[in-house]
């Protein structure tokens, strides 16, 4: 099938760009002792999550127990659950998974590591956990230093088995790269190495200590004391990181199909937000000079022509830069790889 | 089970206040020649459909193929594919579903006529067609009078069954009730019905006059030659259509679960942008006074306490209101029935 007789709306992968970056983020991590276990919710293609293990990711991170399940069933043995877990019923859920793969989530709460220590002597399951410390994201986590230290302690003497610290600085994505995300990611990475230096001092061996997303993994890929990296946007990217400086290659369309063309100056397509995310901003188009998204409907896009593009024709199909691709995936139930303008797989987006 | 027991997060809809607004809509139709055609686009759940239908309904509205597809596996007759439809592969897969159906699709576009006729033709299907005019929304559709007129003609010549025209006021839906409001309904209403009286002064029949939303059924659905509404957000509600003024009564929320609360202000449910749409704006919190959502990560809300909320725990389960139905219901593939707390069913959205 070629590119142009899928149906639309479509979410299309570029299979040359997401291969390129796939190798890229690889090649560096490969001499060094950080390692890299990527984000499973950008994507939530099983295939994808094996490709990167492929190329030498340790596992895979997770944001939800659901999302745990789906890799344990595609056969992934090394899981962080890099999010807070508290209902009883998820805890049971998760150390029932545990029994299939090493499984090991962020807590940053007394009771829930109470919760989950009683859970996992109940069953017989070996839950592992890291402690959350809050790197100023300001959303989960404990603060850095003592209280990390503190919770460490605590879940090893409930019997759980403690693995070491996460920290994810989401506020620090955002920022273009320069000296200042530097200066702000080394403050951030000390404060785990830190944090790591002073629970080692109790006598309580940390193998984990994991943080950084597509936008800093660079630097923090290389602070002595950081183990691993969560980074997952790199494969797909999107045009947010794209904007943000990444050299990645975005990979990531959506196939549409103009619909209307009612005026010189307008055309409408059959993808509004139930296909595509405008929760950080609007796609650009690929490709097409002039032509411009205006605003999505629940199911039409709006483009604006010039008369550079007035050759723009009802039934057309147009490729649009996923903005935001966490939440444009999450949209979808497959996305079509394709290479030289022919689909050459179909990957499935597990929810 | 009870509302509490639900697995976060969750599409909740509380059945008396929909059967409320499912009466309320009803009773505004029963004595009326203009009559209900609701989205099946806003809920996609044909359970839904079905009650719409028994309370009067006389068919249902589409955005898509695929929700037309769904409806006719459901054993709805009579939809209105109230969307444009291009691709000759779209045309094909609506042939073959109007074998089973009187399935009535929106044209605005000379080329895709011939398609239709064509294809309809070749396969021997019955398909109608209503002309789509553009009445200031400025997505899809024809001028009003002439334009409408020359298209319903070519229709026909081409061997389509014509059944009249449709014009969607998504423009007016966001006004305030009042005076301004109702004085741009006529002209909007005004308009569709000229273009009907043009067309029949040719001799040619005008079964369907279509319009309106839940924001102006009320001025449309009284308005001589109107002979239907597409209104559909009437039965769920959000808090968009509750701040435009309208009087049904909210009855969709997302249960969610506090998963930490590190600070005395702040606190983080398990609920983000892929399970709950702040596209049109946030959602607000359903009877806790002082707590506020402040923002919705991929997969994280942050809740802001005041001091009168302090009481709120990890682990708590708190409803936020759903800000924008149709495109909240579209993250889900289940929302859980609740009366008087308890789950007592559970409705399968479709997509």
């Amino acid at each position: 099938m070629r590119l142009n007789e899928i149906r639309t709306p479509a979410l299309v992968v570029d299979l040359d760009a997401m291969e390129n970056n796939l190798g890229r983020m690889a090649s560096f991590f490969r001499d060094k002792p950080c390692k890299l276990r990527p984000h499973f919710k950008n994507h939530k293609v099983p295939l994808l999550a094996w490709k990167q293990i492929e190329a030498g990711a340790i596992g895979l991170c997770c944001a939800t127990v659901r999302e745990v399940e789906i890799l344990v069933h595609h056969g992934v043995r090394g899981i962080l659950l890099a999010n807070e877990v508290t209902s009883e019923e998820k805890i049971h859920w998760l150390a029932d998974l545990s029994r299939h793969a090493d499984i090991i989530a962020a807590v940053d709460d007394e009771r829930v590591v109470s919760d989950m220590a009683c859970i996992a002597r109940k069953k017989r399951a070996r839950l592992s956990v890291v402690v959350d410390i809050n790197v100023g994201l300001n959303r989960c986590g404990v603060p850095p230093g003592e209280p990390a230290c503190r919770l460490a302690k605590s879940a090893i003497e409930k019997g759980l088995r403690f693995r070491g610290v996460m920290g994810y600085e989401g506020h620090l994505q955002a920022l273009p790269p320069g000296e200042e995300r530097d200066h702000l990611c080394l403050i951030v990475d000390k404060s785990l190495v830190d944090s790591r230096t002073l629970i080692e001092a109790e006598g309580i061996p940390v193998e984990i200590v994991s943080t950084a997303g597509t936008g800093t993994y660079a630097e923090a890929g290389v602070y002595p004391g950081v183990t691993e990296i969560q980074a997952g946007s790199y494969l797909l990217m999107d045009t947010i990181y794209v904007n943000r400086g990444s050299t990645f290659q975005r990979s990531l369309t959506m196939l549409v199909t103009v619909i209307c063309r009612p005026e010189p100056g307008r055309a409408v397509v059959d993808c509004g937000m139930k296909e595509l995310s405008a929760e950080r901003g609007l796609s650009t188009v690929k490709g097409l000079d002039g032509v411009e998204l205006k605003a999505l409907h629940a199911e039409h896009g709006l483009l604006e022509l010039r008369n550079s593009a007035a050759g723009v024709k009802v039934g057309q199909k147009i490729e649009l830069w996923v903005h935001y691709s966490d939440a444009t995936v999450n949209l979808h139930r497959r996305m079509y790889g394709v290479r030289d303008g022919e689909v050459e797989e179909v990957l499935t987006i597990e929810h």
